[in-house]
């Protein structure tokens, strides 16, 4: 049995590509959440994760780190699922997508932190994030125009390159991000996404708060004082 | 034939890890320099890129942006050259330890920028940079003590992984970084691979300089000025 170790779903954004990646293709495994920056969790996480990072997949004595890795890794396990695009040139455009996305768009990612149960809409954007946000609409627009024609997903069905993206549309949601209409309605898509909604519905449930990932509550709150 | 589009061979260390594995493993293909940060390197890279980034492979009317995404497109398209470890473990911790490279170790990255003709020993160094470099050695060190018996590479036999870590090397080399016995070695096997001494003595060629990429530059002429 795979076991797939996870960060707090509602902040971890890295751990949400492979739990979607599995739980879309019906991939069984076992979800173990370490709670990130309590005391428990960060001793649980030395002792199990090789590279002191959440997500970590284990089978057997195999331990794989990184969203990225672990997604590869099951494409090659599940073959026939077609976690890739068939396609090959429509795959390594996935992949090169994927890669931009695995290594880049800081600017959404440090000022955007995702925050399923936060709402704090027009926080987080400047210049920079825009710009951010330009590429990754672009992005969307160019794999959905030549590549999607055989379903709602970045290369028609499901794939990996979808799941790369998902945390940005946690992420587009609670700052309430304008987009144009196309990419709306992909950032629908994967907010509708079943397995997205009971990703949601668990991050609801969490107790947890990590400050880190908090940068406007305070400003929220002095802004509704001020406005009371 | 395969154009591998890449940037400043002095500077640009995404481009050096699929022109690496293409020059290691005799994959043929014309290689075509942009400037980065000049004004015609500017508009070169805006009409070829998608992203706006090298490395950039195009492979007919294929354009695949991405350092990790090329040599995945790379092992896929040659798959009898074993780009990858060939036993599955050691191929998914290879896919692990190179996106932990392609998604991580921010703090070496900013303050150690890859700069093959610079010499800066003991510059970069923080609490930050020093934790980086302790987990790339204990990378290093796992992967050879575990999966590297039948050869000098991470995993034996020369591999993308190599590839991936391949602009540490310099980096290392020009920050005079000190190192445990057994990662200088290894170092040392990457910096006498004969595709990078051949890197090298094209770096040693460019005559750019990019300012954003020389942080200590102004410091060292500073120091020997002080010196004299």
């Amino acid at each position: 049995m795979l076991t797939l170790y996870i960060g707090n779903k509602n902040y971890s954004s890295w751990s949400l590509r492979p739990w979607l990646v599995m739980a879309h293709f019906g991939i069984p495994f076992k979800e173990q959440m370490i709670p990130l920056y309590t005391p428990e969790g960060t001793v649980s996480l030395r002792n199990v994760s090789p590279s002191g990072k959440v997500p970590l997949l284990k089978d057997d004595s195999l331990l794989v780190n990184d969203s990225l890795a672990i997604c590869e890794y099951l494409a090659e396990q599940f073959p026939t699922l077609g976690l890739w695009p068939k396609d090959s040139a429509a795959r390594a455009v996935a992949r090169s997508v994927s890669a931009e996305m695995h290594s880049g768009f800081m600017s959404v990612r440090q000022h955007m932190p995702m925050n399923v149960k936060g709402s704090y809409p027009g926080e987080g954007l400047s210049n920079d994030v825009q710009k951010d946000i330009d590429r990754i609409v672009t992005i969307w627009q160019d794999c959905r125009q030549k590549h999607g024609a055989a379903g709602p997903w970045l290369f028609g069905q499901f794939s990996i390159a979808d799941a790369m993206y998902a945390p940005i549309a946690f992420r587009f949601k609670t700052y309430g991000v304008k987009l144009p209409t196309e990419a709306e309605t992909y950032l629908n898509t994967l907010l509708s996404h079943p397995s997205m909604q009971e990703w949601v519905a668990d991050a609801l449930k969490e107790p947890w708060t990590i400050s880190a990932a908090e940068p406007y509550a305070q400003s929220s709150l002095a802004k509704d004082t001020a406005d009371s």
